[in-house]
């Protein structure tokens, strides 16, 4: 046997964990902590103020009293709510020089003037805080990590501190990564509150949107129906508004999903480089996106739906049954109209391929599968297939027109039907995009990509590589 | 040059790994182990009983005899079937003192009265058996866990032998679990063997709820039927009757995929605190919630699909071209409902909207999507989104039946049409949210749920962060 | 306080990591790189041609001269273009017993004779060079490898520098392999060059089946048509058509997805051994099986939709409007066919179901779902649940011809109708799978996959376990 290499490792191992970790707090963010810290070999200790009534925490850890527990351990988890923290101020001679890690969050947003961790640092000045663990789930630690969130962010202002947290996280499967000093951690602590930021602005975008092409196409429509002939049409407010809205806004939020490339295309051109910040809105528009593009998918999703359903609706099967009859009781014969057969299969043919593009956009976007993808291929479905979906809706939208530009008819109360409005968007994006592909166009964008600048702007550090990616992510 | 740091490293090198790993068996497995563990640094020699034939074997390895082999490495895998362990007591005086790590599993479940590894550790009583990597199949190990489960659970009863394996499951990229001692191998052992564990519950109760409410339609539409006007609907079997089956299975389901939830609300307000255990029943209902739920939305998917599919239909065809004919011969009008177009319209938009919603939820519980949301975002869409599903299906559901309910006609046999059985849970469902809702009631729960007891069931343990998460999770 | 835990720690740590990493390229990837490298506790120098000039550095990091910061650091990282390597050859003294990382990436394959890392090692001989982190994007670095691909591939001469290069990743929360030795840098440059490489056979064998089931179906039905009656019928291309194409590319292609595995079966059980291995081509095909079957579900969507469009078709809607018409004017009834009705309804139903088998399957192949699985549920899935898919899609076409085949009318030009077509392989797949379920069949070939392997065929080596698992993958 080779007592050597057990000598070693038996060294490397003492070396490598400290031996005991504290918890203050017998919650279940606390019990589950300890038990996912015993099932990575550290050996745990509770602090509580009753330990001798401590249920239900994992088999393996010990319980005491709070200054005992705080004894046998070098870094102290706190695992408690903020309005408790008061009892640590009389623990402040047992925590002297320890580690004390944060984790707590609040039930909302701006509760206090300071963040949790630095009003523990104000409480213990004696003990290093770390603010971490605060965005993993008492349910994450249980699971193992395996379906949930593996990244711990932490800060802290000592780094050999935020070290021994890093390894901690590391052994527990997770991935650390330092954000700064104690400082951030009011940032830390809001993003378990955050309720989807990056979705907010296209959400907005969508919804008035939404509103006002209904209320447009409600007055175009059912209004103006009723006041030119007295007709109450206002039953197709629930299906044949809502397919008026609803594709429109669709194909609106997919060209708007694409326009900021473009548009960044020709501010590189103009500066003629790529080092240059984009300005603010601009940034922050390419930034949601991938939430625009999703946000037009479950549009159309519902176009799609609301379209099928067309031949079930009560009144669809009226109005076909009275043509028949009409045409039966003035024995006219239904004429054949071969360009009319070209045009609404063409028109149904463009929408269905158009939206299986955009749901394999979609699929794309999930995170799994994008993972999987590499630079090229992602940018290739997202840009490439991107564009031709746009595309195929936009000339989808085309054929459902066909000449009703042309008739009068279609100009009520001066109004333009509202397709037209929608063909604006997507038309201005294909027609930048066109100018960006063309051969003298591309290849200067391609060397601007690549990190080539117009006289006098070159600086010595832009000798770069993979530099593609930034406009495209 | 640095010299320092070279040598520093070096030491660090050689204390952070034991240099050779062995490995006996070289089937896929073996192969596959081995192959991972030279990319990540390791040595690796294998053990076979016939080390002049081993073909295939990762470039890099060395083969030697069992016993030469096991001389070269402190930990060994086992890579063998069970059933050849016996070769491995013949070696015992060259594992003694080894880790053996017994990474097998059986063909089926309660084969052996004992474990593998416990087998294993009576075999070479001198070696330390640690269970491990038998949830791993030879392809993760193969593609580098890229998109493959990345967990290792191991037991043992040894910590420093177990802490050896962690070190080398972190390396080759995984993340180790730690479940306990030797005598939970047995459960390790059947987790490779599990067939859905957590959607058996659900999958019953579908099918069961299928088969009920097909009987139930069966009777009143088909037999019915030909009982008392003799006449054969029976191919109505194929479509409407599935047609009625999916729908009804889809929303009761919906709904008890809820109710755990109000229901554990009821009981945390009776009982004054969430500090004490729901009864086993309730807590195994709501562990396969999520089962529930995507369940009832592949039923609602099949209801979408049998609902598109009725214009095409034979018989609907049929239906309506003697209708028009009928009109037709006795010179009468169609007369336009007005009042139908409204409800009708209504009953599908109500439908799709709660479609689209719903396979919103099925979208956000994938596991790469829910990883990526924080707790207060997967909350708001799979409580709050999840109940206005269940309010636009349940709202859909009475707009098809209107009025129905009150003509006598519509009970056969006094058996109530099937979409009124099917309304009767969500309604509990939706009464029950409604109550928990009112804002005093609320306020209370909130504070339960924030770790509040009612007087006299305080203990000192409850102070607690995060604890709005064991119930919905 | 308890200080031997401090110093032991502190030790540790100087151990752990070497202090200070340079990176020479202050680019995207550079800048991306430094920021992750100093959020997880290094130290971060930049080497710069101009320090002074160098903006968006993240915050912590210095920047010097290339050769001042090559002395700072063991490690160099060389974020800079292949182009630009020239400059590298003058630090050869300052970067001597250095381990030089190249990340970089090509524009396009094959433009050098030599990889990148290759090059580099032979200007700077006495560095050590090792190629890592190139197939990892700054925008994987920058979102912490959250929602982005989490291996590093890596390849070098010297391990010792390699092992320091995976303990760099792995500090970053990727998983480091090491792929040999520097030969192999021209592969892992090519890695995020390649487009959907798995995809490419699957597509092009997609793209013939849909161009040869097309042309197919134009000359039996438009050109027919119009040599025979002399009617234009070529509005049928945009929907009925393509209605054509889709289904029949779907079915055959989900049968292609399983014949391999069929065929594999029957070679195993023709070499009485799982230990030999296949021939290339069968090779090659099993490996693409999941990507055959996702486009075949593609495909399968499409078809869906373009079933769902026909009744708002106008050519639809005409013709059932001239049929009712022709039926008052000749004074006839339509005659009720209960068959009829049976037939069209179990077809749709077959179709639906099979479809909403198919879309499961689809999601189960989503690499977040499949990793959830473990490998009894993935192969109950992916086999069992795929051949009853595939069953019932047979099933489907079948009911869709009907006694079609009976009739003469359908042989125009002795060409059968398409569908005909699309049953020979589906039905070759069941067939060869209804045989290797015979019992008999099917135990020997359980054996097999177990390791048993025919008289005279025995080797020493094929004691395994999880023996069943490559087949299926």
């Amino acid at each position: 046997m080779n007592s050597d290499s057990v000598a070693m490792t038996d060294l490397c191992e003492k070396m490598h964990k400290p031996e005991t970790v504290c918890i203050f707090g017998t919650g279940d963010f606390g019990r589950s902590l300890g038990l996912r810290l015993l099932q990575s070999g550290y050996n745990v200790v509770y602090g509580s103020r009753d330990p001798k009534n401590s249920l239900l925490l994992p088999k393996g850890s010990k319980v005491m009293t709070h200054a005992a527990a705080a004894c046998e351990a070098f870094v102290v988890f706190v695992a408690v709510q903020r309005e408790h923290y008061g009892f640590l101020s009389s623990l402040a001679s047992d925590l002297e020089g320890k580690v004390l890690v944060d984790v707590s969050n609040n039930l909302k947003r701006g509760l206090y003037p300071e963040s949790n961790a630095e009003y523990l640092s104000r409480l213990v000045p004696g003990a290093t805080v770390v603010k971490a663990f605060n965005t993993i789930s008492a349910w994450a630690l249980q699971s193992g990590g395996l379906d949930a969130n593996r990244q711990v962010l932490l800060c802290g202002d000592r780094s050999d501190a935020k070290q021994q947290l890093m390894d901690i996280a590391q052994s527990l499967g997770f991935t650390a990564l330092d954000r700064g000093s104690l400082r951030v951690a009011a940032e830390l602590e809001d993003l378990p509150l955050q309720l989807f930021p990056l979705w907010r602005l296209p959400l907005n975008i969508a919804i008035c949107l939404t509103a006002f092409i209904f209320f447009y196409a409600l007055t175009r429509d059912v209004i103006y129906e009723r006041v030119t002939n007295g007709k109450d049409i206002a039953f197709r407010i629930m299906i044949s508004l809502a397919n008026k809205a609803f594709p429109i806004v669709s194909l609106v939020m997919l060209a708007l999903c694409y326009l900021p490339g473009a548009l960044a295309g020709f501010l590189q051109l103009y500066n003629g480089t790529k080092y240059r910040r984009f300005p603010d809105w601009l940034d922050r528009w390419m930034l949601c996106r991938k939430q625009l593009g999703l946000l037009a998918l479950a549009f159309g999703f519902l176009h799609v739906l609301y379209t099928l359903v067309i031949p079930i609706r009560y009144y669809v099967r009226y109005r076909i049954n009275v043509y028949t009859i009409s045409l039966v009781k003035d024995n006219k014969t239904y004429e054949f109209d071969n360009m009319a057969a070209w045009r609404y299969d063409s028109y149904y043919s463009m929408g269905i391929l158009g939206f299986g593009l955009f749901v394999l956009l979609g699929i794309t976007s999930l995170p799994s599968v994008s993972n999987s993808l590499n630079w090229r291929e992602f940018s290739f479905v997202q840009s490439k297939l991107g564009y031709v979906t746009l595309l195929l809706c936009t000339a989808h939208t085309f054929l459902y027109g066909w000449d009703r530009f042309l008739k009068p008819s279609s100009y009520r109360w001066w109004m333009p039907p509202a397709y037209m409005l929608s063909l604006v968007v997507p038309c201005v994006v294909l027609i930048l995009k066109l100018i960006l592909i063309t051969p003298c166009v591309d290849s200067k964008v391609t060397r601007i990509r690549q990190g080539w600048e117009r006289q006098g702007k070159t600086s010595a550090n832009n000798i770069d590589t993979k530099t593609n990616q930034p406009l495209m992510a």
